[in-house]
Formats: structure tokens, C-alpha cells, sequence
């Protein structure tokens, strides 16, 4: 019976990995590499090795109500897409509304953690780790939770760049980008049009002579502020749409929503326009690109075929001069130095995982993984569902599945997303957001049933179904049910609203009716229809006007 | 009649100017009080008194082939909405093409211009220049051109703001504002939400602590990336919403465009909502201002009512402390210090200039004004258009009308304003972009006739009537006819797109019919109707389905 519990990171997947621990009543120490909480979300000036980093301006990319934990609800007046500062600000919060803190030792890292000789019998864990001091201690788990992020690892593939060792000016990768400080009135070239890749971009065109941003594929990109200004994912990110999804051919969705992301700008008069259908890769998140394309501080490029001292020549043959930086926004490599290579199970490219989150193939389910994914949602609560279920697990009031069907799902899964996923190479972690919540909820017993509440709480029923699929849905039911839930629920549009409202507005009847306005809209749709059939047949048009013309003998 | 002219300034105003002298045989002398062309355009790293000053991230808000003279297109290569730095290279090869470099004076400023003693006969001025190490020198002309601009002397109104003097940081006007350097992690509000405060609070609230940006009374914003992500003027500055304009009411018209620009994001909910409708008064430009403010940089604020210290008040109640910086963005005086009083007439708050060009109650109609104007459109092909009419009538090739009647004119077009536009004492320069085009071109003899075209030329007609009022429309006909102009127009869309072509596209056809995909729709359709009877209107489903059921006896 699992009872002391190592968390490995103190960011938002170990927070929500250690209160799982706590309110399954089993003892957790987190183990931080670092001196302060946040994980990725702490901003360091400069990045250190073997840390995530983020720069200067980030602002999360989804919103404050999709992101919250499930029952701790972001203060109304937080705004809805939160700069990294507010994110910590909240995580600590958290972490202090919880007691989390006492359980977290700073400044250690975990060196390795190895199966205890015995491990057949107690699946027991030896975890190494190192002080700041550069001390070593021994420490045996009954458990271990791996928390250490999916940003940690710069993929760096220069040998795709011949020419790189000749380049005259400074290359980085995004992981060492800060702010565009150094950009200023400089030639830079940007390489991949992922969310950093764009985010760099289109932040250096702000002060660099020119951005050329490369890219193999081209990308679909969306923005934050979606129709009538909502947040794209408190509009779309909905079980009805979940559902939709569920219904129509998957090239439905996506005529659909090519036809409505091209409304915004089109993507092949923007020259983004990929291959790839839209819901085939998750999409690029940027609101500010169109306009830095417009006004031709960022322009597109193709791949990159070859640099040549301050020179960068593009597959279609064209070159750019004087090329004075290039940020490599090229993504990130996964590994688990610290784990032993038992524990890693492969399934193709992939860390494989027992639905992201268990090695498949242990004596004992008493190594988990968590926040080790990626979809068109946020990571935090896909990471508390994850905890919450690996607490089940530990405590023992959930089994797994043998070994044998374990890794088989696991091949499955891989299968299926090479299936549904262009470039799955480049993106193991990709799940969809609803239906992986909804599968990991019902693992840990909290999922909610639509049926039973459209017959027992028909308001809350039409908030679920209709509405985002926040993390609250999830702690309406089942262990780990709280009371807030449902009441957060009914709130979550007001806290969304809440942060707008900083000037009243003088309220103002509209002073013409809505009949007079239809009746000259008619009108004005008759006078071209006339027009047209004029210009397109005239012969028609003489027709009609001779049947109209009143008989004169 | 009239031979050698003064012009004052060298920006694109005084350039056309200069332009439209040569080409009515008159010879014209520019006085720039720098040392280059350009005017507004010119960026400078100080701003420097009595000129127009520019920020160093300044793009222009109207489209290229919005804003080029109407007898040279802007290279198909540059973008859509351009930087400072390129609108002054096209100023400069305008200048060079045309050859009037030769025209122009250079650190010569005008600090006089008077009626010569025998103005009554001669219409002559004496314009008394200052050179760069100040000598000053006397000149005779028999017409002059101000095209001083009207950016030039900052509006601080300070006395609105009581206890200003008590600020402990700092305060600017927006005319002093360069870029955000000064504003990193600083408490920044900024006063005014014109076009030059919004861009101010956007810029500088990715690197301050927090931008509050107050306003009195609110502003329609929209955005440059349109439907499709077309320029919005290239999309909307058409003919055929002009005539839309003239038939329908204006509440229809704001109707319309109201749901428009709401759909963008909701006025109501982003807290911007003016008590005026849509078009009356010109919108604000802005596209990074939603996303801003629903990532809580940007806080909406209502009117400044005290300052205190380092705290500011607000009309609401509400105080924001810890100011470090206020950037007033309160707009420009209108001056001309250099004109004799004799030739400033007023008609209410304004500068009386008939059509906007010329004093009506001069013995002689050798003194224009060119470019002092503002409209939902480019300030550039304007000033062309009045630069054209103004070289005719100096010319003698065109009269105007009596004083008396230019006099009563100019009253009329305050009282039209104080009618059509809220605010009009803030916006005594505000035409109708498309009207006034067409009715100083009528002056000059260039408006085209769409009734001839129709029949003559019908597809340059159809391009004239759906397609962007570009300035080319008035070189196809009259005098200065430009043999290009229709070629312009044909190929101004190609150019608008050209610069976005950076990048080749894999194009591939559509994989699903469009029937699949509308069976698909139609059946989801079907669906939610029944489930919405089901819901709202059980009774009725249970007789529907009761007629349904197969007769069983």
C-alpha cells in the first residue's frame, strides 16, 4: 500500500500531483530543482540547463477559465489570458490555499530514481537526489510522480541546417529567447511557425528591420479573441462541439472550420496555408500575425535549404542577405534522464505511456507521469485529472489493466495518431482535449453523465452541454466532488466578463426600429437584384418591363 | 496669372504641391525648414518643436493603394500597411521621378507670409524665410501653398486635469512619445483614445507593468486585417458602400456596421462602447487592442478627474496608484503662425478654409491650404486632389466662387459637421473620404462619369463601382489625365496581393463534395431541432410521435 509519495517538479503538474497525494490522505514530497514553485511558469532572466524557459512577454494561450484547476477557481478580476507573472501569482495561491508548500524541498533535484532490489515485492522506488550544496541523499518512495515538463530539451537539428558552422551572426534557440532587445533594427530569420516560433516573430518585427519567418508547412493559425471577442476556447472548446466532432465526418469539421478560420484571413492569400487539414495538427495560436504579415515586418518564407555566411537560402531559391540573427523555434526533445531505462517503455517514436500517463510494462503501477501531453486545451487540468487518477491508482482504490493489454493500447494509440495526426512524429503528446478529460475523469470516477443531469438539474445540464468543458464539470461527481462545482459552473461566463468591466457604459436605447431597417435592407437588395438581371439579361429585363408596361389600346 | 509659387513644406502635401505646380507650367519654390523631404514622415529620434513628430514603430493605418498619388503606384513588392521608413522612401522616389528635388529649399523655414502692399492689384505675397545659420531672406510670390500639416503643435490641455502639478513621474505628450523604452515595468496611463493613444497603450503594455488607458467617451475600434484579411479599406472604401451611404439612412448604416465591428468583439463587453453611434465620428484603428485588453495589459478606464501624487482619480471613483508615467494623447492644435491674421477666417471653432483649402475672404485667391484634412481614408491622394484644384485656380484656369458666397459655404460645412459629426469641435478637419474626393476632383475637372463608363467601358465601370476608391479614379479623365490610371486600377488588387506571395503553395483540391458535407449539415440540423422540441415542447414531440407510431389494431 502506497504511502510516501516523491513528486518529481514543483510546477503546476507536480502542485496538483502533490494535493492528489493529500487528499487520498498519502504523504508526498515534491522534490524541486529550483527555489521557488511555478515550474515552467517562473520567469528566469536568463535560462538554465535542464529548465524550461520562457520569455519576457508570454501571456498563456488559453483562457483563465479553461486553465483553472477544478476546484480552485482564478479570481474574477484575473484577466482571461494571463501573462506568466499572474500564472505564478495563482499557482501560489494555490499552492497556499492547499498547505502545499510545506511538503515541497527547494533546491533539491532528483538525480535518478532506480526500482529498490526489492521492487517485485514492495514496488518500492530509491530516489538519489542532490542539494544545493551539491550533497547527495538516499531516499526510498513507495511511489514516484515524474513532473518535469515537456519544455526542458531545446531540440536543436542543426545538421538539417548545412552551412550553420559558416553563419556570420548569432543563431539561438527559442528556449534561450528572452525579449527582442537584442533584434533591434537587426535582419533576423525565424525558423518553424509553431506558438514560440510566431510569438518571436512577430514580437522582433515590433523593433527588428526585418523578420523572415521559415517554415516547411505553413500552419493554420486562429486567435485568442474569437467571435464577438469571447476566447476562442471559452467559444469553441464546448461539448457541443465535442460532440459535433463525434457526429460529422471528420472533413466536415474541417470544411467548417477552414471556411471560418479563412473568414478571418485567408490562408492561402496569406501564403500560410498548409497541406495539412485543419484539425490534422493542433493549430498555431496567434492573434497579432496577420497584421505583422500586412504590414511586411514578418514575411513568410519556405524551408530553409542552406546557410551561407550572412546568407540564408530558402527552397524555392530565393536567399536573404545579411541575415544578422536566426532563432531556431524548433521545439523540444522528451526524455527522463533521471528514470531508469526499464521504466521507459517505446511504443514507436514515443514514450509510451498507458493513456500518458503510466509505463505500460511495470511489476507495480507506482510510477506515473504527469502533465506529459499536449492538445488544443490547457495542460493544467489535463495534468490534475492525470494526478487525480494516479492517487486512485497508488492508494489502490483503481487497478490498472495487465501489462499485456496495457501495452497494446498504448501501440494503439500510437497507431491512431499517426491515423489522425499529420507530422505525428513531431507531436507524441497531441490528445484531444474533451475526449482525453472525459476518459481520464472516468477513470478516476468523476465524470459527469449528461443523462442523468438533463433529467435531474436540467440548468446545469444546458451549461454542460452548451457551454466550455472547464475543469469544474469534473468535481460534480465521484471521489474528489466539490460542493463549489457546480456554483463555479453557473459563474465561469461572469468571472470571464469581470475583468472588462473597468468603465461604466452609459446605456443607450437604439433609436430606430429594427423593421425600418429591414425594410430599406430589402429595398437596397431589390435595387442591385434590378441592376444585375439589367447588366447579366437585358433580354429578360425588356421582357418584365414590356409586361409591366400598362396596355395602351 | 499667377507663375512662381511658395510652398511651404515638403511633406507629401508640399510635394504634390510642388508636383501639381510643374504640371500646370507655374514654377514653385518649397521651403523645408529640415534638412529632407518627407515632413510627418521623416522619423526623428527627438522630437523637435514645431514639427510633426512620429513614433519608431509607426505603420500607417490606411492601405497602399489607399494612400499612393494617384500617377505612381507604390511597388508591387511593398506591403500593404507600411512603416515610416517606407512611405518615405516612396516619398522619395515620388520625388525623384517627378524631378522635384530641384524645387525644394532645404533648413529654410517660412517665418512670415504677408499680403504685398499692391496685393490688391498683384495678389502677391512676401514670404520672409529663415535659413539654417539665420539669415533671414525676403521673397516675392504670387501664391502660396501652406502645407505645414496639422500635426504640429501638441494639445496639452493640463488644466483639465487638476493636480497635474503635484505628478510625481513623468508626463508626455503622445508628439514626445518615441517607443516604450522609457515605459518597461513601469504603471503607465495613458489619457485619450484616439489613434495615437491606442497604439501607445498596445506598445507599451508589453513592456510595462500595467497601461490604463482613459477615455471620456469611448471609441468604435476596428481592425486593418478585414473579412478575408483584406486591407478594411481596400474591402470597405468602395464606391458601391458610399451609394449604400447615400440611399440608406445613417441609423441604418450604423445598424449594419455596428453589427459588423461587434462581431469583431463586442463594444458592450470590452467595456469601449461610445454613446455615439458607429459613423459619427471617425473609428479608431487598432488591431492588437482587443487581445490587449483581454489579456488584461490594456485597462479600460473611465475620465481622469484629479491627480494626486503618483495616484490617479477617475470620474468612477476608482483610483490607480503608483503612476509612473501619463502620456497625454489629446490630439493637436490647429495653427498657422506664419499666416497674417488677414487670412484666418473663423466660422465657429474652426479655421474656415473653402472646401477645405482656400480662406474665403481674400481680394484674391492666391493662398491655399493643402492637406489639412482628416477622414476615414489616406490623407496622401487628398492632398493630391486639392493640390491639383489649387494649381488650376491659381492658373486662372478655374474660378471660384464669390467671398460672399465661399463664406456662406464654409459656415455650412460647420453647421453640417456640428450635425453629422459627435465631438465636432475635436474634428474640425473631418470629410467624408469618397465625397470629398469626388467633389474637389469635380473642381478640377478629373471625377469620372460612372453613367459614361457604364456604357463605354463597362469592366473598368464594375471595377469603379465594387472595387476601392483608389486615386487612380481621378487621372482617367480631364486635365492631368495619366494614360496608366486604368491599368492601375486593373492591376491594384495584384500589387495589394503581391507582397503577401513569399511563400509557394501545394495546392490541392478539396476531398469531400460539398453534398456530403451539406447532407451531413442538414442531418445535425435535423437533430438538434428534435432534441430542442423534445425539450421546450414535450407535448408536441409526444403527439408527433404518436402519429408516428404504426397503427397496432
Amino acid at each position: 500500500m502506497v504511502h510516501r509519495v516523491a513528486v518529481i517538479g514543483a510546477g503546476p503538474s507536480g502542485l496538483s500531483s502533490v494535493k492528489a497525494c493529500l487528499d487520498e490522505g498519502m504523504l508526498p514530497t515534491c522534490f524541486e530543482s529550483s527555489d521557488d514553485l511555478g515550474g515552467l511558469w517562473r520567469f528566469k532572466a536568463m535560462s538554465e540547463p535542464n529548465r524550461a524557459s520562457i520569455y519576457r512577454s508570454l501571456t498563456i494561450n488559453t483562457s483563465k477559465e479553461m486553465i483553472c484547476f477544478s476546484d480552485f477557481p482564478i479570481p474574477a478580476d484575473y484577466p482571461n489570458y494571463m501573462h506568466h507573472s499572474k500564472i505564478l501569482r495563482y499557482l501560489k495561491m494555490y499552492a497556499e490555499h492547499f498547505h502545499l508548500l510545506q511538503h515541497v524541498r527547494f533546491q533539491t533535484s532528483v538525480k535518478t530514481i532506480r526500482e529498490r532490489p526489492d521492487f517485485s515485492r514492495s514496488g518500492q522506488w530509491e530516489v538519489v537526489t542532490e542539494g544545493g550544496g551539491g550533497q547527495e541523499e538516499k531516499h526510498v518512495f513507495d511511489a514516484v510522480i515524474c513532473c518535469s515538463g515537456h519544455y526542458t530539451y531545446p531540440n536543436l537539428p542543426l545538421k538539417d541546417f548545412p552551412g550553420i558552422e559558416t553563419f556570420a551572426g548569432r543563431y539561438l534557440h527559442s528556449w534561450d529567447y528572452k525579449g527582442p532587445e537584442d533584434m533591434c533594427g537587426k535582419r533576423v530569420v525565424v525558423i518553424g511557425i509553431g506558438n514560440s516560433g510566431s510569438d518571436i516573430a512577430v514580437e522582433s518585427s515590433r523593433v527588428a528591420q526585418q523578420v523572415y519567418m521559415s517554415t516547411r508547412r505553413g500552419a493554420w493559425v486562429i486567435r485568442q479573441v474569437s467571435d464577438n471577442g469571447l476566447p476562442v476556447d471559452m467559444k469553441y472548446n464546448t461539448r457541443f462541439v465535442h460532440i459535433l466532432f463525434q457526429l460529422l465526418p471528420t472533413n466536415v469539421m474541417n470544411w467548417l472550420g477552414e471556411k471560418k478560420v479563412n473568414a478571418m484571413y485567408d490562408h492561402t492569400m496569406y501564403a500560410l496555408k498548409p497541406k495539412h487539414r485543419l484539425f490534422s495538427q493542433i493549430p498555431v495560436i496567434n492573434d497579432d500575425l496577420p497584421f505583422r504579415m500586412l504590414s511586411g515586418s514578418v514575411i513568410l518564407k519556405p524551408n530553409v535549404k542552406e546557410i551561407r555566411g550572412s546568407s540564408v537560402l530558402f527552397d524555392d531559391g530565393s536567399t536573404v542577405e545579411d541575415v544578422d540573427a536566426i532563432v531556431f523555434a524548433t521545439g523540444y526533445n522528451y526524455a527522463f534522464p533521471y528514470m531508469p531505462s526499464s521504466a521507459v517503455y517505446r511504443s514507436g517514436h514515443r514514450v509510451g505511456l498507458y493513456k500518458h500517463v503510466f509505463p505500460p510494462d511495470l511489476e507495480h503501477p507506482t510510477l506515473a507521469v504527469v502533465g506529459f501531453i499536449h492538445a488544443l486545451g490547457a495542460i493544467m487540468p489535463q495534468a490534475e485529472i492525470q494526478a487525480r487518477w494516479v492517487a486512485r491508482v497508488f492508494k489502490g482504490h483503481k487497478k490498472l489493466p495487465s501489462n499485456q493489454v496495457m501495452m497494446k493500447a498504448v501501440d494503439k494509440d500510437t497507431k491512431d495518431m499517426e491515423n489522425s495526426y499529420v507530422l505525428s512524429k513531431l507531436a507524441p503528446l497531441h490528445v484531444d482535449f474533451v475526449s482525453y478529460m472525459d476518459e481520464v475523469a472516468g477513470e478516476v470516477g468523476a465524470r459527469p453523465s449528461l443523462l442523468w443531469l438533463f433529467f435531474t438539474d436540467y440548468q446545469l445540464f444546458k451549461r454542460i452541454l452548451w457551454g466550455p468543458v472547464t475543469a469544474y464539470q469534473y468535481r460534480l461527481v465521484g471521489p474528489g466532488k466539490w460542493a463549489g462545482a457546480r456554483g463555479a459552473i453557473f459563474t465561469q461566463f461572469d468571472r470571464m466578463f469581470k475583468p472588462l468591466k473597468t468603465r461604466e457604459l452609459e446605456v443607450e436605447k437604439a433609436s430606430v426600429s429594427s423593421r425600418l431597417m429591414k425594410l430599406s435592407l430589402i429595398a437596397v437588395a431589390g435595387a442591385v437584384g434590378i441592376y444585375y438581371v439589367h447588366v447579366r439579361h437585358p433580354a429578360a429585363m425588356t421582357t418584365l418591363l414590356s409586361k409591366l408596361r400598362p396596355q395602351t389600346a
